[in-house]
Order: structure tokens, then sequence, then C-alpha cells
């Protein structure tokens, strides 16, 4: 008797310590575990004897697994294993088109539960200790892709500019000379920006500087993606920022 | 020899097993422990034996513990204890001053360092199967206080009304009439609505609805606080809305 049934299971933003204790539990009881490119591996060890595990991320090779094709996978092995385990990079619904994988498992009557991770947007900025709000400074925190499905900036960052909320970007370094630029634009060339690398891994960096710095910032201290773009006055509250100002000071001197 | 250090953990929203691995094992490792109201106490049980642990929540009887007080207890704690663990309800920077408790003590030149946690805007609708993004609805998710230092709504949330955002109001349920009223104010009386109260807890309840609907849907689901306010067209995906439109819709022939 197969009883099927599919939990998206956030993985948090990469150290393996940062997932939720009920992940780990959903972890040990899943038949399948279907993973992600930016899950990180080790969490696949609390996988009980004969679960199956299936890579559907990113390779260098060739494009990104399907949607439709995840979709597929998730449900045939909940009707043929029982309990999938679909394990997503940060949390599953804060662009993990985790939604998409659940309208689609629906169809097939497939009970489904979803277990919430730590969002890079969340939790990169307070590993580095840069708080997403603050009294007097910031009211709100703005999470916007930095991906759309046609490829431009999206249209909620033309409206985040005039704003004072805390702006993330997620999957956005590629279009970091865009961000900048309309920052730019409105008059905003002096407001805290940070970009944080590989973060909570061994391998994390970190870029702080103003929009009007940032790039030579991230030139010198960045090799490339994933990265999360944070922008706002909450920024200067990381503890190196007032160092970086007096350093700016001395060279405009 | 006592080494000051303090690190604040966010508990996350509820249930204690949506807490971090790394949040556990800065209990097991604290000699003192700071909570808060919304902390699970179960999560208290992870400490050592001879910890300290103190509540500096708001009680019934009185108004909340100040954060000048609190911020001074850390210090005090830290150089006389050692290690001291401040443990937040969902996120320490999504609107728990964990900034200011940071300032203060690197005032004293303490070391610091922060665990994230789930934060309710983000746990609390995974878990209730609403996705904050998806592809061709939402594009990005903005997270804005309903209690400001004023004590009005947050001028963001006069914004983000402008925008197709999926919007989550935290601490803002005495504020949910007026938030459905600027919302009906710009043409928004079908935009669906949640909201959830004592999330993740065995007594969670969910009001599910239109602007045009939940104050009286509230009004029949919900008694109180704590709750978040999740507006957006996303909301539509939660698997009970179909039925409520088909509810709705009979009862308007």
């Amino acid at each position: 008797m197969i009883t099927p049934y599919i939990t998206l299971v956030g993985a948090g933003p990469g150290a393996a310590d940062l997932i939720t204790l009920k992940g780990i539990r959903a972890i040990q009881q899943a038949d399948v575990i279907l993973y992600d490119a930016l899950v990180n591996e080790e969490l696949l060890d609390y996988a009980k004897p004969g679960c199956t595990k299936i890579y559907v991320g990113k390779r260098a090779e060739r494009i990104s697994t399907s949607q439709d094709y995840i979709n597929k996978l998730l449900v045939d092995y909940a009707l043929t294993h029982g309990h999938v385990v679909r394990l997503k990079g940060g949390d599953p619904f804060v662009f993990g088109r985790g939604g998409e994988e659940l309208e689609y498992a629906r169809q097939f009557n497939i009970p489904t539960a979803v277990i919430p991770g730590i969002s890079s947007s969340v939790g990169l900025t307070a590993l580095q200790q840069i708080p997403l709000t603050h009294r007097g400074v910031s009211e709100s925190f703005w999470v916007i892709t930095g991906a759309t499905t046609e490829g431009n900036l999206s249209k909620d960052l033309y409206t985040a500019v005039t704003t004072t909320a805390t702006v993330v970007v997620l999957m956005g370094y590629a279009k970091l000379a865009q961000i900048v630029s309309l920052y730019q634009e409105h008059g905003k060339g002096n407001l805290p920006i940070a970009v944080i690398q590989n973060g909570s891994l061994p391998n994390e960096r970190i870029a702080l500087g103003t929009i009007d710095t940032i790039l030579q910032e991230a030139e010198r201290n960045l090799v490339g993606v994933p990265a999360i773009i944070v922008l706002g006055d909450v920024v200067s509250k990381h503890e190196r920022f007032e160092d970086l100002k007096k350093e700016l000071h001395t060279v405009a001197i």
C-alpha cells in the first residue's frame, strides 16, 4: 500500500544547520527526495536507508531541469513510492515555484504540506548583522526578484526606489549595474548597499558600499553568484560600514 | 574567566520545531537566556543545567519590559555570566529591535552574533500553503509593520496598495479595518486577503476572504492576536479559496 504525499521543504540559505528541526524530520521520513542546486547536500545524510535521492537542479552542461518535468517527477514518485520531499533552497515560496508544484500535485488529489525555510533575504542579512528593519530607519522590507520571466528589472523595483523600505533583490547580481543606474537616476548615489555572495557558507563574501561605489567594491571583493543585493540605510548598521566611510573620506581628501 | 558574548537567536513563528538547528545549538551553549513573550517555552528545555532563563516579554499586568532595560540586562549578564542568548520570536531583525540590542552591546566591545529565524511573514504563509510569490501573479513580497512608533498606518502601506506586490502586515490586526478602508479607496475590494492567528500552534486559525468580506470573516473565525495579515492575489492559491468563492457566489444569488 502506497500513500502518496508531497512535502515542500525549505532547506535554508546554504549552511546545513540553517534548516529547521521540522525540515530535518521530513527528510528523515522521506521515501524520495528531489533536491535543487542550492541545497546543501549534507542534508541528504538525514535520509533513511533506501531513500531515493534525485538531483533536479541546474547543471553547468545543460539548462535547468524544466519545471514541467519536476512537477511530473513529483507526482510519479508520490504515486509509486509514497512520501516525496521536495527540498528547495531558501524557502519554497520565495521565488521557489513551490506554488506551481502544489497546483500540479492537487490535480492528482495528492495531499501536500509545506515546511518553511530561512529565506536568503532574511537569513543572510541576519548572519551579516544587517537589520532588515530598524526603528527610525525602516518600517518595512521588500524582497524582489532580479530575474523576471521577461529578463527585465522587475517593475516593483521602480516603485521600491522611491520608498524608504529596505529592498532585497534575489537572483539579481547580473543586473547590479542596471540597479545602480536606477538608484542614481533617483538621486540615491549615497544610499548604502551590500552584496552578499555564497552567504552562510565557508566561502561567503560581502561587498559593502554606497550606490556610487558598489560596482567597484563588488569587483574587488566578489567572484560571482549566488548573491543577494541589499539596499537601504540599514546597511550602514553593518559593523564594518563606519570604517568603510572613513576609508572613502580619506580617499576623497 | 568570563568571556562575554551575545547571540541573538530567532525562535521562529511559534511551533518549537520551526527553530533552526543552529538556533538549538546556541541555546544548548548559553549561560543565560533572555526570552520574549512569543517564544515557545519548550525551547528552553534545550538549555544546559544551570543556565539562567529570564522572561523579558510583555505581561498582562504591566507594559512591556522596556528596551533600555533589556539592553542593560544583555550586557550585564554577558559581562558577569558569559554567553547570553537573546531568544526572540520570528527573526531577530524583522521588527524585533535586534539592531538596537547589537548597537548597545558594541558600545561595550562585546562580540555579537545573529542566528536567523523563520519570520512569521514567510513561515505562517508557507504552512498555510499560500505562496508569497508566484509566476505571473507576484514578483515580490513586502513585509510592513502594523505598529509604527506613532501609532499610524505605515506610510509604506500607502505605496504598497498601489503595487502588485504580496503585502504582509505584522502586528497589524488592530488596524485591520483601517487597512480594509485604504484598499477599498484604491478600488481593491475584490483583492484576496488572509488573516492567520496563532500560526503554527495547535490553536491556529485562518480567516480567508476579499477586502470587502474579511472583517466579517475575521469576526466569524478569529479571536484575537497574535495575527498576520496577507494581502494579494496569491492568497487565492490557498486550497480553500475556491470553495469560499463558490460560497460567496451562492450567497450573492
